[in-house]
């Protein structure tokens, strides 16, 4: 069974309710999902899941500062998460968009391939907004299970 | 005497040398100069200095994420630091002239007032940045000075 | 109104659910409670508020890592927080009582006093912990509001 | 050929030379040396060396929070250590011993194995300590060689 990963920064918790909400629907489509907050994800988290999505509040128009730092820590194994099927999703007022933007480069600064569309939530928390995030959850477990199976020789 | 507190992120050192260049610009300037790995600034420190530099690497065309941290904790004090002269710069590789960004936007948000051009490092260090970071203390020891001096009825 | 601010790190929630508790009891008591996450609490906030608990989960016998983050960026405003009442808590499995003497030693570092007995919390949460959580939060409600009422010529 | 990490946390520079030191000995032992702040090694690096040294200043009698915070991250992949050779060694003043007693106890909890005896610098750096933060380096190099060595069938 492949595994989906999804990691998170939340100060007042919408983001981690988004993030369960991703892992719902890794669930529900037959795969394994989990759920960790950013301060205990370490690279081999990273590099040993299937798929994995992002997802943090909107400070400054950019990820939180703590996930920025994740990232950073990786810059030396970026090889090793090339292909990996990965998503991202923001929380927050104001302009979500360049935040939902930060995460989404380094989706592509670490060659994983963005597998769903990136979703921005504002203002409270919506069933539409938790409905799309288990939707992000089922087409990363798709993703993932789908390049298990491409042959690899 | 006014004190400028210059406030870094370093791995190499080369931010670090930029950041002790500032401060003997401070200090030939007659105020009082110091440099604090942003690790263990804190606040305190942010709202008491009369004038403040930043310096970080570019990471992904960002600044470093344990930098950005630093201004998500102060996300509730911004307006205690209205006014106060402020100025950044970056060292590494790339497009550094977006982690610059990155730095001054901070000073805008934080409603800090930009004192001296921001400086952009890259390649080997040379004698002429050190030059400019010399001057970019000087600059923001004069401000924080004509600043202190204003009458304030 | 006095304020008592509860300064928590939690991953799986139960640090969190304490924290709360504690703010509850402060409420109780007629004064002004609030919790906050150590990743984005700063020196203001602890120098500021009238009492304060600190409460973390129990890693390696000690406290979280970034819990010990913060204490260690205080370092040189110790001075400011002689007096204040504080109070500490942790959760966890294991020898929690380590975890709690971490904590208990930095009240004591920053030359606050200790306002409310310890309280370590292992297994499930139960209701008599999250009881004695409100009677800390009263308990630093009532410290803080005797510091405060106090002649200070 | 054997590769030695040495993982440390440094504000003032002291635990870095100590560091540097260190990576010296591993070298002059015919093995790969080499230095990582703590701030950007991760459990990949941990992982995939043959032996590492842990450094630290002594703040409130255990290791930098930041130090800790690692090894807080790494808590579900403690198995993959098992065996790996380490040392520690700690700077600063007052009773470093009990930082060093954190770092060491670290090494146990991660079940790696203790191959030199801990280091404890106060005061002024010496070139004593120094050579000793070179023999263990050498330490560690020749202990992760003939782990390397040993027949694994």
């Amino acid at each position: 069974m492949v595994s989906v990963l999804v990691i998170y920064y939340t100060r007042g918790g919408k983001t981690k309710r988004m993030a369960e909400a991703v892992a719902e629907g890794v669930v529900s489509a037959g795969a394994e999902g989990s759920v960790k907050g950013v301060d205990y994800a370490n690279m081999i988290d990273l590099t040993e899941c299937d798929a994995v999505a992002f997802g943090s509040p909107n400070y400054f128009s950019y990820m939180a500062g703590d996930m920025k730092s994740f990232f950073d820590r990786g810059l030396g194994i970026r090889g090793r998460t090339e292909g990996k099927p990965a998503a991202a999703f923001t929380s927050g007022g104001g302009s979500s968009d360049t935040a939902l933007a930060s995460l989404e480069r380094m989706i592509g600064a670490y060659r994983m391939v963005k597998a769903a569309e990136g979703i921005i939530q504002s203002g409270e928390m919506t069933e539409d907004i938790l409905e799309r995030c288990r939707a992000m959850g089922e087409a990363l477990a798709k993703a993932a299970a789908e390049r298990t199976a491409e042959p690899t020789n």
